[in-house]
C-alpha cells in the first residue's frame, strides 16, 4: 500500500483579507513541509475567509480572489514549497457575478478548491451541494459544480469535496465509491454548535462508509461576526475507525501518515450519481518517508461547558482582532451576566485591555457595587465608578417621565455614558443580554442594548449560571483565582431599575422559560406543542407573546457568537409585523 | 368567444392575521360579486401575508393557514358568495415545515394558490419558480411545483401562475402555450423599486407572447416591514395590448370583461418543459352578463417623485397600523431630512398624529430653530421644543470627554429625550438619516439614530431633495400650503454638533457622493469600475472605506422601506468583518 503524509491545517483566515491569508497557507504548508508532508489541506473558501456573502456579487472581489490563487501558487514555489501538494479553498466564476439568467446555463460564481502544485493549479473542484438554510444562503450566491474531480497521487486516487458535500448522502460520496477512490477530502467552514462535533463523526463515519474510502475532514478554525470556527478536524476510516483528531478552537496542523489503497487502473465509469468523474495525475515525485511513521493525535473531548466557554471566548478574540479594537469596554452591574461577559472578555483579550466601569444609580444595591468591585479585583481588569443619578436627575428636571420610561431612562444614561467612554478611548462596547433576555425583551433598547459585540447573545440565562459555575470550578482546578463572586452567581436575578425589583416579577422562573424558547426559537414548537410538552398554557402565552412582540428590539441588537442550532439574527429570519400568535 | 367578467382584486393583507385577510377576501369578493364576476383573483400568499419568512418552519402555522383555506371556503358560500371562482394565495405543505432531505423527495411547503367555488378547493397549484436573490429566500422556504394547472371556466382554459413564474422564460408560461390555454392568471407579492413598474409591462407582455394568451396580472398592496407591494395590477394581451391596469399604492378592484379563445378538446400534451400539466373543469352555471361591456379602466402613470413620496407614505402608513401604534414622534432639526419625514408622516397619519419636537443644543443656529417652527405651523404637526444643554452639560461635568465625543454626547442626549417620551406616551419614533448618510456612517449610532422606522432609510439625499421639491410644488398645485419651508431645502447641509459644521467639511458633496453610492451599493460596481466611470481616485477610496466601516453600524439600524434596487438590510448582506477593499 503507497502511504501519503497528510497535513490537515485548521487555520484561521479573515474575510476579504487575501494576502494576509495566502501568507496563512504559505506559513502552514511550510511547516507541513517542514514534517514532510506530501499534501497539505487548508478549508473552505480559505483565500477569501468565509462566509462573504454578498462580496461575491462584486466582480473585483471574484478577480482578486482568482488572481490571489496564481499568485500563491507562484508565491509558494519561491518559498521553496513547490514540491507540497497544496489544497485550498477559494472564490472562483466562470459566468456572471451574479447568479440569475446565467445560473440556468450552469455558469457563475463558484465556492471552489485548487490544488496547487510546483506553480501551477493542477485540478479544481466545485462545491456540489449548496446548504440554504440556517444562516447559509448558497443558493444565492453559488452556481453548484457538477464534476467529480479525482487527482493520483503517489499512486493513491484521491476524491475532493467540499462541506456541503459531506452532508448529503448519494451525493459526491457516492460518486467517490463509483469511482473507487482510496481517499476524500473534505475541506469545511463548519460553524460552532453545541454538540455538532456529536453529530459530525457519526456523519463522517457514515460518508467514509459509503465511499468506501477512508475521509480527510478539516475545518477552519476562527470568529467570523456571529459565526465561529471549531476546527475538530478528522481522518476517518471506511470502517469508522478516528485515526486522528484535532483539537476544537485553536489553530493546528493535524498531521498522519496514511497507507492507502493503490489506484486502481481498470476503466471506471466516466459519470456516476449525474456527476461527470474527472481525473488528473499529479506528477513529479514525492518526498521519500523516513522510518518513522506519524500515527495520528486525537485530542482529548471537553464537557460543553468548556466547549461553550472557548467558543464564545474566541469569537470575541476574533471580532476584536480582525476588527481592529485594543481593548473593550464593559458595564458591570455585580449581576451574573455581565461577570460572565467580563470573564469572558479577559480570557478572550487579557486582563489589561478590558475595562469594566460600575454605573450605580439610586435603586443599586450596595452588594452589587461590592461585587462589580469584587469581580474587577479577582480578574485584575481596569475598573472605576461613575453614580448616574446626576445625570437621570437632569433629564427628569427637563422632560416629565414616569413609570417604566423612568426605569428605560436609567438604562439609557448608563448607554450615553459607555458609548461617550468608547469614543474617547476607542473601546469596542460589550452589551450582555443573554438569550433569555433577548428573546422576551426584557432590556431596554439603547440602553443596557448598546454595544458592538454581544458575547452572550445566543446562551440561555440558565447556561449563563452553568458557565459561571464551570469557570469558576475551571479555576480552582488550575490553582487561580475564581474570577465570578459566588454572590452575582447565587443571588436573584434583578435588573434593579426600581427599589426592590427582581426578574420574577415580570417573567417566569429561568428554568421554566428557557425550556419554553429552546422550544418556541430553536425547536419552532408552536403553541399546541409547547401545552402538549407540559407548559402552562398561561406562561405559554405570555412568553410567546413577549418574544414576539420584541422582534422589532432584536432587529437593532449587537451581533454575537451563535453556539446554539438557532440563534438569533440571520439563524432566525421573522417578520416584526405580524400578528400570527401560535 | 366565451366572454369572462374577470376581477383583479389589488389588497393589503397583514402577515400572520389569518382571520383578518380571510375577511378582507370575503369582503372583495363580495364587491366583485356585485359586479357580476365570474371569477376574483388575490395576490400571493394572500391568507398568511407576505412574506412569512420562518413562519414557515412552525408547523402550527402552516396548519392555522391550511385550516384558513378551508374555513374561507366555508365562509363564502355562508356569504352567499359560493357562485363567484376565488382565486387565492395561501401556505401549504404536502411534507415536513422544514426544507430539508424532504426536498429532495419533493415534499415540504409551498407556496400554494387555490381556486375555491361551492365551498370548496377546486384546484391547487404550487408555485415553480422560487425566487432567492435581492430580498427573497424562497429555496429556504418552499419546495417548488413541478405541475401546471389548467382550469376550464365557462369554455375558457386558465393557466394558474405565481409571481417568480413570470419572471423566467421557458417555464411555466411556456408550458402555458403548449397547453393551449386562453388566460394565465398570475398573482403576486412582487415588491416596489423606483421604475419597477417600467420593467413590469414588457415582461408582462414577452410573457404573454410567449404562453400566446392573455395574462391577467394581479400585486398585492401595502407595507410589510422594508417591503412596498405596489399593485400595478394589469390584463395585457397576447399581441402586448395592455387592457387594464391599475393605481399603485392603492386597494382597488380592477374588473374587466374578456372575450376569450374557446377552449380547444383536441389532446393536447400532458406534460410539456418538465411539468405536468392538470386540467380541472370549473362546474356549475355562471353568472349572465347583461349587455353593458366592461372595459378595462387604465390608470395614469406618475412621475418617480410622486412615485416614491406614495411608497413612503403607504410604507409608514402600513407599518404605524399593522403594528398597532397611534402616533409617530420625530425631532426637527429645521434641516431637510426631518422636514420631509415630517411631513411624509403627515401624510401618512394625519398631522393629528404627528408630533415633533425640537432639541436645540447651543450649536443650533436660530434659522434651524426657525425652520423647525415653520414646518410645524405649515403642517399643523404638534410641536414642542426642548432645549438639550443643560442635560448634556450633565454629561459633561461627571465624564471627561472632548471631540467627536462631546458631538456625539449630543446626538445621543437628543435619542433619549426621543425614547423617553416615547416611552411616555407610546409614539413609535422616526429616525432620519438618509441613504446617503446611512451609507457613510454620517450618524450616531444610539443618538440620531434612534427610533423604530425610517422612511428614508433607502433615498439618497439627493432624492431628498427631488421629493421636498415635488412635495411643495404638489402642494401649489392643489392649492395648498408646501409643507417644507424652502430655507431647508435651499440652506447646505449640517449636522449643527460643533460650530460652523457642514456636512461637506467631511463628505463629498452630494452629488459626487450619490453617484459614487449608486454604483458601489445599487450596482456592486468596485473600486475600478468607478475609477472608469471618471470617479476622482482618492475621493472612490475614501467613501468606499467609510461605507465597509459603517456596516456595524447599519446592522442596529430601524427598518425603513426599500425603493431602490438594493436597499440596506436583507437586500445587502455584508459581513462587518471584511478587510476586502476594492
Amino acid at each position: 500500500m503507497p502511504r501519503l503524509r497528510v497535513a490537515l491545517a485548521q487555520v484561521d483566515p479573515t474575510v476579504g483579507d487575501l494576502a494576509g491569508n495566502a501568507a496563512l497557507v504559505r506559513g502552514w504548508t511550510r511547516k507541513a513541509a517542514e514534517s514532510g508532508a506530501h499534501l497539505v489541506a487548508f478549508p473552505e473558501m480559505m483565500l477569501t475567509g468565509y462566509p462573504v456573502e454578498d462580496l461575491v456579487f462584486r466582480e473585483s472581489f471574484v478577480a482578486a480572489s482568482r488572481k490571489a490563487l496564481e499568485q500563491l501558487a507562484a508565491d509558494l514555489v519561491d518559498d521553496g514549497l513547490g514540491d507540497v501538494v497544496v489544497v485550498v479553498g477559494y472564490l472562483d466564476a466562470d459566468g456572471p457575478a451574479r447568479v440569475s439568467a446565467a445560473a440556468a446555463a450552469g455558469k457563475g460564481p463558484r465556492n471552489a478548491l485548487a490544488v496547487l502544485r510546483h506553480g501551477a493549479v493542477v485540478a479544481r473542484y466545485f462545491k456540489h451541494h449548496l446548504p440554504n438554510y440556517g444562516v447559509f444562503d448558497e443558493d444565492r450566491y453559488f452556481v453548484p459544480g457538477d464534476t467529480f474531480q479525482v487527482i493520483r497521487l503517489g499512486g493513491v486516487d484521491i476524491g475532493l469535496t467540499i462541506c456541503e458535500d459531506l452532508w448529503q448522502a448519494g451525493g459526491p460520496f457516492a460518486v467517490a465509491a463509483a469511482a473507487r477512490v482510496g481517499l476524500v477530502l473534505n475541506i469545511n467552514g463548519s460553524p460552532y454548535e453545541v454538540n455538532k462535533d456529536d453529530v459530525r463523526l457519526p456523519l463522517v463515519q457514515r460518508r467514509a462508509a459509503e465511499a468506501a474510502a477512508t475521509v480527510a475532514y478539516v475545518n477552519m478554525v476562527g470568529g467570523q461576526d456571529e459565526l465561529i470556527f471549531d476546527g475538530d478536524s478528522m481522518v476517518v476510516t471506511p470502517e469508522g475507525t478516528v485515526l486522528a483528531r484535532g483539537s476544537q478552537f485553536a489553530e493546528e496542523l493535524l498531521l498522519i501518515d496514511l497507507d492507502l489503497p493503490t489506484a486502481v487502473d481498470a476503466e471506471p465509469p466516466a459519470t456516476a450519481g449525474g456527476m461527470r468523474i474527472q481525473r488528473t495525475e499529479v506528477t513529479g515525485p514525492l518526498t521519500r518517508l523516513g522510518e518513522d511513521r506519524i500515527e495520528g493525535r486525537t485530542a482529548p473531548r471537553v464537557t460543553d461547558e468548556a466547549e461553550v466557554w472557548q467558543a464564545l471566548v474566541l469569537g470575541l478574540r476574533d471580532y476584536v482582532r480582525k476588527n481592529g479594537f485594543r481593548s473593550v469596554i464593559v458595564a458591570l452591574s455585580g449581576g451574573i451576566d455581565s461577570s460572565v461577559v467580563a470573564a469572558i472578555a479577559v480570557d478572550a483579550v487579557g486582563a489589561d485591555q478590558v475595562y469594566g466601569v460600575s454605573l450605580p444609580s439610586g435603586h443599586s444595591s450596595q452588594h452589587s457595587r461590592d461585587d462589580a468591585a469584587d469581580l474587577a479585583q479577582r480578574t485584575g481588569l481596569h475598573f472605576h465608578t461613575t453614580p448616574i443619578q446626576p445625570m437621570v436627575d437632569g433629564f427628569l428636571a427637563n422632560i416629565a417621565l414616569d413609570g417604566i420610561a423612568v426605569e428605560n431612562l436609567q438604562a439609557r444614561v448608563r448607554g450615553v455614558i459607555l458609548m461617550g467612554l468608547s469614543n474617547q478611548d476607542s473601546h469596542l462596547v460589550l452589551t450582555t443580554g443573554n438569550k433569555s433576555e433577548l428573546a422576551v425583551g426584557y432590556s431596554t433598547l439603547y440602553g443596557d442594548s448598546v454595544g458592538g459585540f454581544n458575547p452572550i447573545k445566543d446562551v440561555l440565562k440558565t447556561m449563563v449560571w452553568q458557565l459561571a459555575r464551570w469557570r469558576n470550578a475551571e479555576a480552582e482546578r488550575r490553582g487561580e483565582t475564581p474570577p465570578i463572586p459566588q454572590s452575582s452567581i447565587d443571588k436573584p436575578p434583578s435588573a434593579e431599575l426600581r427599589p426592590g425589583q427582581l426578574d420574577t416579577d415580570s417573567l417566569p422562573d429561568y428554568a421554566v422559560l428557557d425550556a419554553i424558547l429552546h422550544g418556541y426559537i430553536d425547536g419552532d414548537v408552536g403553541r399546541d406543542g409547547l401545552l402538549a410538552a407540559g407548559h402552562d398554557p398561561a406562561v405559554v402565552d405570555r412568553v410567546l407573546r413577549m418574544v414576539d412582540l420584541a422582534e422589532y428590539k432584536r432587529r437593532q441588537s449587537a451581533p454575537g457568537p451563535k453556539i446554539s442550532i438557532k440563534a438569533f439574527g440571520r439563524d432566525r429570519r421573522l417578520p416584526i409585523t405580524n400578528r400570527f400568535q401560535g
